[in-house]
């Protein structure tokens, strides 16, 4: 029996709380979070104990930790964790700073302890499909991504304000996608960004439309298009061009309803935001990371992933603020 | 705390039992089934005990039993849950025979127990939202009704051999979506089939293709068209058109993924079989079921539809055998 | 250089001869109809003279005739036009009975001469890809047809009175889809049909909703539904099923254009009605007839054609209006 | 009657001649190429003289002219022609460079005379469908526009060689398109290409593959990818997020058929190239360029369209060539 506890008891660390006691040979043993109320519940609910961070990480019991409180905490506890020698599953970012994340990668390194990003599109049904296929030679060798990535709304300015910005909130995740399916590092980056749906975003500094292009070293090419509003709901998609054909990953919907009245032929709107579009992948991926910790699986988002698209997120938004092209190093 | 016993310990069995564990207030105690290691096996992994038939109906604390046995033990378990004051819920269909489906239903009315039938397809997604828009007036009055129902592959000819034949053991559904849509009862019925797939079917004195026609006393239409194979898969598709539009209820595809290659643009073929398809459904009707003891919902299967469904069977297989239009009493 | 009259200058006239004079070596000559001012109409815009019947019978210069006429008129114009020798197109149905659609038959066996009737969808680019590639073998043995047949709207009601009934006026179009695509005869026609959309039209006799079932010499099933008026426009579709996967024919639409917003994702409505849907088809099939004429194509509709989806329209009327199977001689 | 001359009898000339001749009031009157048996073929064909240009500036009878020639030629006639008094429709581009284009604008402008430039896409029923409901604020106010264009494969290495540049000769086409729909001015480009598909086209100087973002005055942002290979042939595709949703212009499929398998569920790749894709946009543009001239429309792609389509072609080599930002003056 893996013994776990959970830091933060919000929305993803229920979800991820939820997902892990259905894990075979798995137990939920602690939860941790500054709001006591919150961290009893969720304990209550799936028979838990509260506790603080010191204590889990002296309970030689406990032998992994879900890092899904405040992005501000992520470094900290990656830290502590990694010197306590417990097996860590982190959300994204790994931090707002390159440098911290470089410090939490040299630390696990140096642990010798697994470091799971939660970058949960690669678990998604269709994006691991889409991914499969592409490496079986389906559509020959990859050429060209281009990424849509659009909210359904915008989260409150305050947040935006310590969000690090919409490349490293939001666009981190399209980061890992462009890593992920064309299997390239960057060696430019353009961002393009603009505030269009709300003036208080560009007051808090931040924009909410992108449009950012990286050219690989191999010479491949991605486009990512960016918003934090569309009018019809999460709009997740992403497109390959091989030198064979063309794979496209679609919205998922609700239902397979179709409507056809005087005025037009009509589907669903596609599933409302990342928690009901993402509910598979969040189970599969708390899933391959005790498959991880049993040797069954081997890990497929690593701490150093969530470095790498933290640099890309870094040079977009350098790009963007100086109007400029950006080589990597 | 409800209790509940589950007859049946085979594929279906074990999907209710997996479905019911989750339903708030709600315990599996015991599990009945003919081979005995089945029965350990489903008991052992969901923490109930095997029992027999007799000490379920005698145990006072089990107050709901699921019928998930073969076709042929269906009335004697519901006669005798009905005698013994237990909630039921069975497994379509009823019975093969309409008479003793009729007993049953006088059974259960006398007996005041709830009996809802597993007509699960009510609780797909898509189907449930279909009929909800409908329902609202989307598209006006409905007019006619085209129901596509096709399997993957056909049962083995023993099987088929003790089903009751094609109309009672695969349409038994599409007449319960028939009614369930149309809110009508059939005047006229008209069935052709064919065995065009395999001429052991035949042989075994069965169809595997169907074509039925149902007019409603409404003048509403309804055209049925069945096929024990289909090449591609799982095919469940109806469509209602009505005085203002068309509402249209298409499969289910595991991914969104489309790949267009100098071939063709193709997406993915539909969910396999029932236990795919079907799963969400399966899931919605056991909460259903636990939700109309706990006196939060009202039955939306009943047995009555199951005997409705079930006249419409042998109505059908009447005008195939005999070459004619079933009047329906 | 094929010299051609053309009775009836109403609105299928039109299209035909509009498509007539595109064709290679051919010239429209003469335009007879009743209606003097149409024909001078068409005859001026095409550069064509009027004439009257027996002008144009008399004229030996005049190699084919087109019968774009009132049904009521087709039996006498096709038995004189066989009788001087001409060849000809026929718009469909050939006449509303059989005995003197067969008569007609005999007529233009005996004299030689093509006889095409206007059995437009066979050269609908859709309807016509899937016919050759069902015949390609690309899904195996053809066992099961559905047909979905709707207009957007009932004709005048005195229009339907003279019509012949639903079946002879609207669903010949799909009895000729049936016997063209399943290359098999009907052994038994089942039909029923219901007056839904306009009660003046029961008042005339009449039906404007219709489910039809015919069971082929080979066992194979089609069904056929009909609707006199659909909200949404023109919806002209079929299907097949058969043993190694299924072909579905769907509708046109003007626009590839697709609209997201807050209510739904939203897609054209189908082309409005035969005149949009089946502008390709008519340019096709009026090419094709002269081609035939040319000696490069054979004729791929016959009056043995209209022939037998005349006798099928009647098979299922009887079986309407006396409530049984019908069986083919 | 309205007399016109086409200059270049090559594959666009014809299908521009091929149209005209249907415009009502209008007269091939002379075709003028290099290519003597090429413009002998044209003026046969349609019942036109061949003539030079000298003869065509000269002769008062002849009112427009349709440059079709090759694009070296463009300016050059278009100079002569405005002198001339003629009206102008000339292919796209005016010239490959800007000055040079600039030079045709003044001397259009002070002649007084219409120079329509053939960027047909204008007139593809989706495309401007799609403009249509835009402009009628079906989705409010447009942000973000990604156009997706991909040609089946490239053209020969030598007709790249002489072709300007990927930008100036491919996606000349998606500059005017990203101006037309955003009816806002570029105020940064930024383009990054790759060559992918052929080696022979990098030894050209020229790229087959790139990725373009702009960034307007309004803030608005554009992304374009382009590449001269897509195994499942032409790809024209965009897609406009507005404030209110989001309008799609997809590929147009030459039927609807629909196959599903025991491999997938397939359908019709797109029209092959821009003849088969664009035919019925080609009618329409020459349609109104007669409109135009006849005083019922007025000109909707003007002389500066393509001066301002060829400085962002030109704009965006640069920053391709120097690797940054180019702002536009």
């Amino acid at each position: 029996m893996i013994e776990v506890a959970v830091f933060g008891a919000g929305r993803i660390g229920t979800i991820h709380a939820g997902n892990l006691v259905k894990a075979p040979g798995v137990r939920l043993t602690c939860v941790a979070d500054p709001d006591a109320g919150a961290a009893q519940a969720l304990a209550s609910r799936l028979g838990a104990q509260v506790a603080t961070a010191p204590q889990i990480f002296l309970d030689d019991k406990i032998q992994a930790v879900l890092i899904c409180s405040s992005t501000d905490t992520h470094a900290d506890l990656i830290l502590a964790a990694a010197a306590a020698g417990k097996q860590i599953f982190c959300e994204k970012p790994v931090d707002l700073e390159v440098a911290r994340a470089r410090q939490c990668a040299a630390a696990v390194e140096q642990a010798g302890v697994a470091c799971m990003i939660g970058f949960q599109r690669r678990f998604d049904p269709t994006f691991a499909a889409l991914k499969a296929r592409l490496g079986a030679g389906e559509i020959g060798v990859p050429e060209m991504l281009v990424v849509t990535s659009r909210d359904p709304g915008a989260p409150p300015v305050p947040y935006i304000r310590s969000s690090g910005g919409i490349f490293r909130d939001m666009l981190i995740h399209d980061f890992d996608i462009f890593r992920w399916i064309l299997e390239d590092e960057a060696e430019t980056v353009h961002a393009s960004a603009s505030c269009l749906t709300d003036p208080a975003i560009a007051e808090a500094g931040d924009a909410d439309s992108t449009a950012v292009t990286i050219r690989t070293r191999k010479g491949r090419l991605c486009q990512i298009n960016t918003s934090r509003r569309a009018a019809y709901g999460y709009d997740q998609r992403f497109e390959v061009l091989g030198s064979r054909g063309m794979l496209q990953a679609g919205n998922h919907a609700p239902t397979e309803v179709v409507a056809s009245t005087a005025a037009c032929v009509s589907r669903d709107l596609p599933e409302h935001f990342f928690l009901e579009r993402y509910r598979a992948a969040y189970a599969a991926e708390m899933a391959h990371f005790f498959a991880v910790l049993a040797g069954t699986e081997t890990l497929r988002t690593t701490l150093d992933d969530g470095l790498k698209a933290l640099e890309l997120a870094a040079a977009a938004t350098t790009s963007w603020r100086e109007g400029r092209v950006v080589r990597m190093p």
